[in-house]
């Protein structure tokens, strides 16, 4: 690969004579368009070191070449006293995004953060369940600090004396114009260590840029196909018979369901954990497992990694762990690879030999009162805070390496991941409860390479429990947690018929959704992602718009104003959920034709648009030319080389084309070429009739593609 | 003096081969009762420097010796990789307070919290105006830890696997007794530095370990007597003409008055400042102080320390400030000695030299998005950590210093502090605005060595505005802070006369308040402190109470849970303030009688009593054989060498004594010993009849003290 260590000459490093430099003190181009540089000496334990990444190289060539986006000598980098000292800067205009898992903003510039893995405390300040050090800028290029430190980031806010752009100064008393915070142009970040590798990502556009990022790190998972299919966890204390008859009820009732979640009670002591099958609950696993497979229903374990003491696993662990117990569990230092290979041994040996298909790993980000401390040392070396920022990262590798000697894939939850975690097979999710910020959340979560599911849990009204099952719908992983509450789908009759069809809904989305998916792991798209990544969304794309006041055009405005409450599913889909109490919203439509995704009525371009569908419907919107390849309502996801119909929905006027991706959907035998993408086509004849073609799968390739109908949603 | 330098031997300083182990390993007693350990390498800037603190031996010296209070080897301390690990051992009924101003908490056992100067945020977390280092315990003992970097602490919260005190493990999924916290059983601190000085203080009560701790840090500030009067703030861009208008106002509807507060407006530019005055609003400032003088009204002058370019100052003190900006203005890096005394010049010349009497020192506490950001550079080479933590210090010392050289007191406001700080005449104030917290706060103050006003600015209804008038009246400085909201003690009409009869009580407090704050200054006993200070409150040293049953006596679980509400001002005063909607309130009164302030009727003893006062009164009571010397009711404090006519008071049917303290009430020739206490002494007849008497004042030393006559509030 020719563009492979290209060097930018006329690095910015002031080595001043307290400044240590460090050796390798130049970007080098590791991957097309993504540039690494080494200040100082960096900790020998960072994320992508945690994380074990496998950047997607060929993938990343084949996203293209890129200069290098920044100017390199705006970018300054010392080290002084042992700490690193960053600073990146921003032109006027400038938007940033990403900084992890943030709950309620999605502009990042003029925010402050600690990145701190954490449980979300209701407060955008970089303690999540996600702080990736990444961002992304509207001008088309992403930063990303591989630190497994505390980052402090002044994203916006620092204004130097040495500024070329200093606000002018005011005077408070007299002047209105005075502002509490003066313009500021640089992201400026310190990372307590001597030193630490930072990458920069190419765009040219900025979800270019996310996508090298995601594709450096290993590409997103691949889900098994059942991943993506109906998911309930049912009550702690639940034994397998009750379990059993949870899955019965689904099916009776007709309500879709692929897998369900074991709570804290499958084992025989929880927090601390014991790893171990409750006898008294599960007196038969093997049998148990089986009974479920039949029924095509996979199981998810709860855990968390701290160790009980009447775990067998724990006489072999408790070398391996750190000074500090969490709920008098002991806590593995996963960073020692006979650690974690003891830690895999036990839970393979005890559930994954047997059929489990994934786990819960709960309680891995904090908060601060249950977790270590960070005085707590570990035997490996490592810091607290450097366990404490990938221990995620740490459990999620260490069972995905499981899975994968089996060659089977899992879809898992996780409660604290990190940069470098995107290809892991995960989703997170947390406690934090309120449907608007889950959606922000969502958003979120495709700015910075990791899933998030918005749970449904409980609900204290019919309305509010569809409307967050709507959305849950269009996420990466449709739940319901029901382990404390013990909801079903149909715990509010009155809207169980609404519930069940946005449930089979799910269902039908899956040849769609998992060729999103693909995409993230093949492209590195985020399937759910924000409406800044749209290209028809910026108004200053459009000369016209740019000329027209805002009053005239009120969507100069709102795309001007952070967008939180809608996201994108999927090259297509638009979703627009709403909340209890909503009787109505606005819908901000990008650039280019938007259609009703249920009728195919053309719904709007480039406007914001108010909108009252109802409680039993969640807006969709159609990109034009959308193809959106559907299956029938099933209950169960396709097994492997289980043929599936489908039909295939077209909207608006365009003619266009979709790739559609096909492999076993359970094995990682797509790695080794097997799997087929097949070109979906819609063309127009001259009298404008549409008409649809698909390409064959090639041979020797999958082909679980039965019949294949067309609709043609919107008429002429 | 033969108790210094006495070495502990037997610490137990690990020294694994990673460890950085200190010079002096040792606690070497370094006053009376004061232990002091310098592990590894400590930064060479911390709290005690930039405070420059003058320990008060003497005083020390005089409140005795006694024993290193602590097992020195179970206190842990170790250096890993550049940071300093403290462990100190916790008991399992202990109880500790402290770490600075928290606002919504007084028991700390428990809490996690990282010690950072910063804007309140309304969470006890360490961000907080004075994150003081230290902290009590009731087993009589504190600890300090010299560091003017981000501490974190874990007070009790910690569990590790060497304890010998480990909680038992527990099943969550059965055991209803599970806990998520489970006990710990040591305060644990990060410090992230690769050494630290660490002091121990003893008691024997949990008041002598405070009384060292302030006496080491120089000993509380003495206030100039004015400084104990009234404070009223005015709206910022008041013109000296208007000023003098409000101090006529005051005298005509005689309301008292001492010191009026200038807020941005006295500045020709603000937000940055020059420190230069408007020539508009204050065409004379000489004149100007002159009239107010007259009128017997110091001037207290608002600033924050950010330096415009407009500013005279600016280019002489440019080559010594920071790299950021705080809107516009450049930051003096105050640890440059010759910044300090460039600053201190253009004040001294453009107002302290015409008479000012103080300082409100702004915004040097945070918050981030205000304050430079952790990446700024120094000249000095201090970070930006360090400078922030010390900012309220160094600015403090800087005018204590210069009214000095006035050989003048100063009593001033400012917004940060930390350790080391509590000998300089300045009380906290903040933005928060919580009546009840701000209760908190002045609990806290005394626990920590600084002080605080719950200040009063305005309110939505007369109620809140009486009462959050008559706490102020019973704290450091008695303000109504009019900055914004114009508002005057008159404002409703409906309570004016009211505050009134508080101002003038305030005013007749004055002989007790000031021999309070004598006693802060030369025993190191804070003038307002929290319940758990009184001999009389802890249920444990009544062995009766201990044997009684909660039900039967609900004093036991009062004095369990934290006391947030009510406070001691000075030796006798218990205050149990209401907040606005009570209209009824539970006060806890320790063992010993006690007496209502008002009327002097028996109120209880060692029992938790439910009082309806009335809006026009807050509750206070005092302490059996309580002497309270007051004066009348007057608009001013007495100048220097003006005498004034006490009353004392005396409650309850004990015979007792009280130093009442007098001086100059202005200069520091009290540090030439230039004071005098007079005993104050009530001595029962065989009759049972009280009487009071008083000492003469040495000769030639301070004697204001007109005529003395006695009152005797308790009937037998």
């Amino acid at each position: 690969m020719k563009h492979l260590n290209r060097l930018i000459s006329g690095i910015f490093l002031i080595t001043l004579p307290w400044i240590v430099s460090g050796q390798g003190s130049e970007w080098t181009e590791v991957a097309a368009g993504v540039w690494k540089i080494k200040a100082g000496n960096p900790d020998d334990f960072d994320l992508f070191k945690a994380a074990q990444i496998k950047p997607s190289l060929e993938a990343l060539t084949k996203l293209g070449n890129s200069p290098f986006p920044l100017k390199p000598e705006k970018i300054n980098i010392q080290i002084i006293d042992g700490q690193t000292y960053l600073r990146f800067p921003l032109e006027k205009e400038e938007k940033i995004f990403g900084f992890g898992l943030n709950f309620k903003s999605v502009y990042q510039r003029g925010r402050i953060m600690e990145l701190h893995v954490d449980h979300y405390g209701g407060t955008d300040n970089g303690k999540t369940h996600a702080p990736v050090p990444f961002y992304v800028s509207d001008l088309g290029y992403g930063v990303f600090i591989n630190s497994s430190e505390y980052i402090k980031v002044y994203a916006g806010t620092g204004v130097r004396k040495s500024s070329r752009d200093s606000p002018e100064e005011k005077d408070r008393n007299t002047d209105r114009s005075w502002s509490a915070q003066p313009y500021s142009d640089a992201v400026e970040i310190l990372v307590p260590s001597g030193g630490v590798e930072v990458y920069v990502f190419a765009g040219p556009t900025m979800l270019d840029a996310i996508r090298r990022f995601i594709l450096y790190s290993g590409g997103g998972p691949l889900p098994p196909r059942w991943g993506l299919g109906f998911t309930q966890r049912v009550p702690t204390l639940y034994t397998s018979s009750q379990v059993e008859g949870e899955a019965k009820e689904f099916e009776k009732r007709g309500f879709p369901l692929d897998f369900i979640g074991l709570e804290p009670g499958w084992q025989s002591r929880s927090y601390p954990c014991t790893l171990e099958w409750d006898t008294i609950r599960y007196p038969d696993p093997p049998a148990f497992i089986r009974t479920m497979d039949e029924m095509k229903i996979r199981l998810n374990l709860w855990t968390n990694p701290y160790i009980s003491s009447r775990s067998s696993l724990y006489n072999r662990i408790v070398p391996f762990t750190g000074s500090h117990t969490v709920w008098g569990g002991v806590v593995p230092d996963l960073t020692i690879r006979e650690a974690m290979e003891i830690f895999s041994d036990h839970i393979n040996k005890k559930q994954i030999n047997i059929g489990i298909g994934g786990y819960k790993i709960d309680e891995c980000d904090g908060y601060d009162n249950w977790l270590w401390p960070d005085v707590a040392t570990f035997p490996s070396g490592k810091t607290a805070v450097q366990l404490r920022q990938t221990y995620g990262l740490l459990l999620q590798r260490m069972t995905t390496d499981l899975f994968r000697r089996h060659n089977l894939r899992t879809w898992g939850l996780v409660r604290a991941s990190n940069g470098g975690g995107s290809s892991f097979p995960y989703v997170i999710y947390n406690d934090y409860y309120s449907h608007e910020d889950f959606i922000t959340a969502l958003i979120n979560s495709g700015y910075s390479g990791v899933l998030w599911t918005p749970e449904v849990r409980s609900s204290r009204t019919a309305e509010e429990w569809l409307r967050r099952f709507q959305t849950v719908c269009f996420s990466p992983m449709a739940m319901i947690n029901a382990w404390s509450s013990g909801t079903k789908p149909w715990s509010f009759p009155e809207v169980e018929e609404d519930i069940k069809r946005y449930a089979l809904l799910r269902m039908e989305l899956m040849p769609y959704l998992y060729s999103e998916f693909a995409k993230y792991h093949f492209e590195g798209t985020p399937p759910f992602r924000g409406m800044n990544l749209e290209p028809g969304f910026d108004f200053k794309t459009t000369t016209e718009l740019r000329n027209t006041d805002q009053e005239e055009n009120p969507y100069n405005e709102a795309v001007i104003k952070e967008i939180k409450d809608q996201y994108m599913t999927g090259e297509y889909l638009l979703i627009a959920p709403l909340f209890t109490g909503q009787k109505s919203r606005k819908v901000v439509l990008p650039q280019g034709k938007w259609y009703d995704f249920y009728t195919g009525e053309f719904a709007g371009e480039g406007e914001v648009i108010t909108v009252t569908p109802g409680l039993s419907v969640i807006p969709v919107y159609v990109k034009d030319g959308g193809i959106i390849p559907m299956m029938k309502p099933s209950l169960h996801a396709p097994g492997s080389g289980e043929k599936y119909d489908i039909e295939v929905r077209h909207y608006g006027t365009r003619e266009s084309s979709y790739l559609l991706y096909d492999d076993d959907g359970e094995t990682f035998n797509y790695e080794k070429g097997i799997y087929s993408w097949r070109e979906l086509k819609v063309t127009k004849s001259k009298k404008g009739e549409m008409s649809g073609s698909v390409s064959a799968a090639e041979k020797g390739k999958p082909d679980n593609i039965g019949k294949i109908t067309w609709k043609f949603m919107t008429g002429r």
